[in-house]
């Protein structure tokens, strides 16, 4: 497997591009984008488990029933959730994408992303979307169309081999706010030329989902409007996957190298953050209570202010631990401080340990913070992302929508 | 039912005091509190749900196998979980304050709150809780000298009759930080003079924890202290309270009236706060659906930063009410925010009314907010308490430890 540039036009036979509808109106800033397979695509998607879900995942679910799609338009500025018109809307969106690029309406996913409760102004995109330029090298711009408060673009790809030929497989994504584990996602458009049928697509799909985005949180509100798609158009012309053989294997493993990416990068941008923060929770008795361990302490708002303000203070992160209600003896756990400056162990079977203030303070000043604890039990591991909890989280939360 | 002054002394029979044992070095406040009963006292608690718990929270829970107590001790600054000889020391504290009150070291109730991790110094508290002073108006200095990131004491107080006495029942509380639902609760001390049996009382205690300290939010984070603890000594002389009649139910609403008082006082003054936010979901299908929606609300940081910006952001209360995982039909949700500046009404039916911004801004910077929505569904209730997100949330808990 190999690390290569160019996103969501990595795959053979995608293209993508963007224009600026006047959704945003006030920044000069594209905020429609689209990703176009040049021939017919296995596609799968997992969803929000919101309760309250926005028009565009019900338009998209509808298209995506019968596991085929050619393209995905997205919006950034207005989630078309809650909002007047919302499935009309969001239809309308399907229709113009479907007309500017000569495909069926039902081909196409649809996506929206911004302030929730505000009538999507689709006369905007019906009206500029056909001057859009889809390019092999449009990932870039297409990911620059979908941020809202993000402050940079997030994109991953890879190159890998399925039975002796070379497949690509990369995706872009969106999120900073509103970020929260157990969800279907935020936004993520992934595209692979590598041949596989829609239930082996799906399977894979699900399953890293669970183990990528779904162990990212950023502050804990699970979005209305969270969407993770894969389209895959078999232009490698590798050996179809329709099991789950060796090539089934290869093909997750790339899978998880994109979506891992990805969602360190939403961590890492999360809404205010001045550094990633990860959990790894190793020698649990199994995988579910290692992640949901991880998850309560990269969630935690002490332990994510505390980590804004580089202290130690591991007590947070033993109480996080202690109410996620996941079974683990506090007398076992051992917690250390991990990142480029040096590591240190704070605890060792649960009891306070003397260490260095000042390397500890060191250890956490930087901007990549790993919170390793070992919870002396049994052999399963896992990994959970988030970031800290800044004064700029509160400010941009405090006043998003005027 | 008559509100009254006086705290945990407001009951016949009881006093207290505090003194400064040096725990909180560097500061000049009194750091060790003793609430004493003159005569034996039934007693009932509730602790917290933390699979960490501090060692103060163990050896209560053995003092208080038999149904009986005399005396609260309670230190603040220092927590004593997860801390070197955590049993031992909070022993020593039982029995220096058993020796103090000349009573049996099982008859007392043990407490502590403050930073985690660090050893109990509990020399200091052997070395000087000889000279604390109880007094039948010494109700306020206990409150001050078991506050840790509180700005301000927490006391309620209420005269009510049963079988034709007067009774009163009291208590003071502490909570900033690390505050969540589904807890024992933060650290609340209360007495009664009305005669009850332990079944009841425990009964009470627990049914209207619930419904009290339990909805309230602050963090997110349960502590590992957590202890809500009521002394009944029975001075009243009011016949014995021991069965679900109609004198347990006039107990029961005192105690109500009590603990939602500290209850909104917790989390007015939660961490950081500069208003109380209060969500009731009404017209609800069963009163467990109300209250986790309401505490989904009250707990979103979404929610709480948009409360701090005064920012009428109603699609993030339908988006929290969303992801709570109970039932209900977003097309029938109704939004108001309402307070002593007025009440504006944001979305009807799950869809976004035109409203007056300036109005809203208005009612949502009073310094008690209140969120309405009414799901239109069946005939209960439910309130949960909660306050905004600021930047000296952050900066509290950036570097609370050092």
């Amino acid at each position: 497997m190999k690390i290569i540039d160019g996103g969501v036009c990595a795959a053979q036979g995608f293209t993508a591009g963007s224009i600026r509808s006047g959704i945003k109106d006030s920044r000069a800033q594209d905020d429609t984008a689209i990703i176009f397979s040049a021939c017919e695509c296995t596609a799968a998607a997992v969803y929000t488990m919101n309760r309250v879900k926005a028009a565009p995942i019900y338009v998209t679910m509808e298209h995506l029933e019968n596991g085929v799609a050619r393209a995905i338009v997205a919006n950034a500025g207005n989630a078309n959730a809650c909002a007047p018109d919302g499935m009309e809307n969001a239809r309308r969106m399907a229709k113009a994408a479907a007309h500017v690029l000569g495909v069926d309406e039902d081909d196409i996913v649809v996506a929206s992303t911004g302030v929730i409760g505000q009538r999507l102004p689709v006369e905007c995109i019906e009206a500029h979307l056909s001057e859009i330029k889809l390019t092999e090298n449009g990932s870039a711009q297409a990911n620059l169309a979908i941020m809202t408060t993000d402050t940079r673009p997030k994109t991953a790809a890879v190159e890998f081999t399925v039975s002796g030929r070379t497949c690509r497989i990369g995706g872009i994504c969106k999120g900073s706010g509103m970020i929260h584990p157990n969800m279907g996602t935020m936004l993520a458009f992934l595209t692979t030329d590598c041949a596989i049928t829609h239930e082996m697509l799906t399977e894979a799909l699900q399953d890293n989902v669970r183990k990528t985005y779904n162990r990212v949180t950023v502050d804990g509100d699970t979005s209305t409007n969270d969407m993770c798609v894969v389209l895959a158009n078999g232009a490698a012309g590798n050996a179809l996957i329709e099991w789950q053989d060796e090539d089934y294997q290869a093909f997750c493993k790339a899978l998880n190298e994109v979506n891992t990416r990805l969602a360190r990068q939403i961590a890492a941008d999360g809404e205010g953050a001045s550094k990633l923060v990860t959990c790894t929770v190793s020698n649990s008795r199994s995988e579910e209570v290692a992640e949901r361990l991880a998850k309560a302490v990269v969630g935690s708002n002490l332990v994510k202010a505390a980590m804004f303000g580089a202290d130690a203070n591991w007590g947070r992160v033993l109480c996080a631990m202690g109410y996620s209600k996941a079974p683990f003896r506090p007398e076992y756990v051992t917690v250390a401080f991990t990142s480029a400056a040096g590591s240190v162990t704070v605890c060792e079977k649960g009891a306070a340990l003397d260490f260095d203030e000042a390397l500890a303070k060191k250890v956490l000043s930087e901007s990549e913070v790993v919170i390793e604890v070992n919870v002396g039990e049994g052999e399963c591991c896992a990994t959970a992302w988030g970031c800290d909890l800044t004064y700029d989280y509160v400010k941009i939360n405090g006043d998003y929508r005027t």
